[in-house]
């Protein structure tokens, strides 16, 4: 039996999917603050499928909707995906991090030790860097100086994690990665941009000049790639940057992009700077290797993958 | 005025002696859990000391007292110790190192940014790095996988102030030390050498087999360190590993010091296994290349420096 949690997300909702057609039993827990319960209407009736809404970063809360989903002894691996996503709002107010990203993690071992399951898999970000400048960034390069509080409570919870592999836990897969795209779409620049669009359908303004360069991952093939290192890999402790085979593509690519879906009339009128907002690494690279030797490469490009999750964010029904 | 936290332990005492030699003006803020108030006798009647017994884990407490302790615009800077130094407790309980070790550190950076602080300065740990085997341990070295909820919450606060340095704070010196010995002694090996020696005269029992080898530095050079680190780097952020020029000592080493010193006729017996419990580092090596580089260089090897403690720990009266 798995446990994920942030079940009602962008990849929570795709991996439940997955793991459920593997016919494992899987229980979903999510907040429904950014996560919706009308995301998860496509589970209904799919056997093995458990919901309980609960904020992880409540310990009773969390231990109550444990103990009412699940015997003890059922649960044999948590994914553990649930954080903040909305970066710059973590940025204004630092305890907005140090709440939904790291007390969750700091929770769930904690409910993971009272309840015996020694397996782990985490979504970590690139964001726990910091700005490397030019230099490519491998899993074991240091120093780590995250720029953003989600970046420092990733790191945390890494951390943590950490320490927890010498005492209860026996496995531990940490997967790092940059912006995900593709749907159910709950926030981001591509539905930040649709949203705009739809709103005022004449014009579409971009914070920063449009320069600013990242790499973009589609949620299919993080699913996908996650669950590979979880197959395959073989460490007590398995730490994986997960990205697209190239340096990314600039706002200015996404902008245009979601225009011609959209709006295909409609102005772009850029701001100026090369980051949206404080905390913001306007530029990184990411090397893959340690993945590509354990025998996973993605398919699409970060071009691909915002091209795809532009056309499915702006076919995104309300719910779907 | 400067700020020291955690004033009353054995770090801030020592500290905040020179920083009023020095003629400076300074706050000391200790919950008395472990540091002693007895230990701040020294400082009466020295001008320009103030202190406040507050828990800076409790982030309205924290705020009350500094409003009383000083005029806003006054505190140019913040020397942050405050932190559970009790390894052990925090591997029994993570909530320990949680709030003692991190929260006081996130508190410290939001009450900062409130009086617009903008100078920090840390004692973070050798154990935000974890086992690196023989691999000597540089500043930016990694991967960093601590072992213990103390080493983990360590590194979640140095990610916190390295977050933080992207908004309001101007300067951070981040000082990566191993075991502090000297005096006035509130815990440690050697303290509790003593204590048992003074219990039970004739023997010494050592967790462990007494092959566990680690640096140690006395309090008076670390304290010496982190002022030179203060007055010479010039980065916004300074990462040093401060350390005796050395791979350490043993805990065969320490006992038998502190018997020849305490109990010259007490017999000594030793437990099984390289660490004395689950999280502790066995051995590691340290690089103090960039502290050379900078200019300052320790005067006692580790052998040295727990010499020199032991005479002094086992001379300290209760309250000294």
């Amino acid at each position: 039996m798995h446990l994920v949690t942030g079940g009602a997300g962008l990849i929570g909702i795709n991996l439940v999917d997955r793991l459920l057609s593997r016919g494992e039993i899987v229980i979903a827990l999510d907040n429904l603050v950014r996560g919706r319960e009308t995301y998860l209407r496509r589970f209904a009736g799919r056997p093995g499928f458990r919901f309980a809404q609960v904020d992880c970063a409540d310990l009773a809360a969390l231990r109550r909707a444990l103990a009412e989903v699940a015997a003890p002894g059922q649960i044999r691996e948590v994914w553990h995906l649930a954080a903040n996503s909305d970066i710059p709002a973590g940025v204004a107010e630092p305890s907005v991090d140090h709440r939904n990203t790291f007390l969750t993690t700091f929770n769930i071992l904690i409910a993971m030790r009272e309840l015996e399951i020694h397996v782990i898999r985490f979504s970590s970000s690139s964001s726990i860097y910091g700005e490397f400048g030019d230099r490519i960034i491998e899993e074991d390069s240091g120093p780590l100086r995250p720029i953003s509080n989600y970046g420092a409570m990733k790191l945390a919870s890494e951390a943590q994690i950490s320490a927890a592999l010498e005492s209860f836990l026996r496995r531990a897969d940490i997967f790092r990665f940059p912006n995900v795209v593709g749907i159910p779409a709950t926030h981001g620049v591509i539905y930040d941009f649709v949203a705009k669009l739809r709103r005022a359908g004449d014009r579409l303004d971009v914070l920063g000049d449009g320069s600013q360069c990242k790499p973009y991952i589609h949620v299919d093939e993080l699913v996908e790639a996650m669950l590979f290192i979880a197959d395959r890999a073989n460490d007590r402790l398995n730490v994986f940057n997960i990205a697209p085979p190239d340096d990314g593509v600039t706002v200015r690519y996404i902008a245009e992009t979601v225009r011609d879906i959209v709006a295909p009339a409609a102005e772009i009128r850029y701001g100026s700077g090369d980051r949206g907002w404080v905390g913001d690494v306007p530029k990184f690279r990411y090397s893959t290797a340690r993945l590509d030797r354990l025998g996973w490469r993605p398919k699409l490009t970060s071009a691909d993958a915002v091209s795809r999750a532009a056309r499915e964010i702006a076919a995104q029904r309300h719910g779907e």
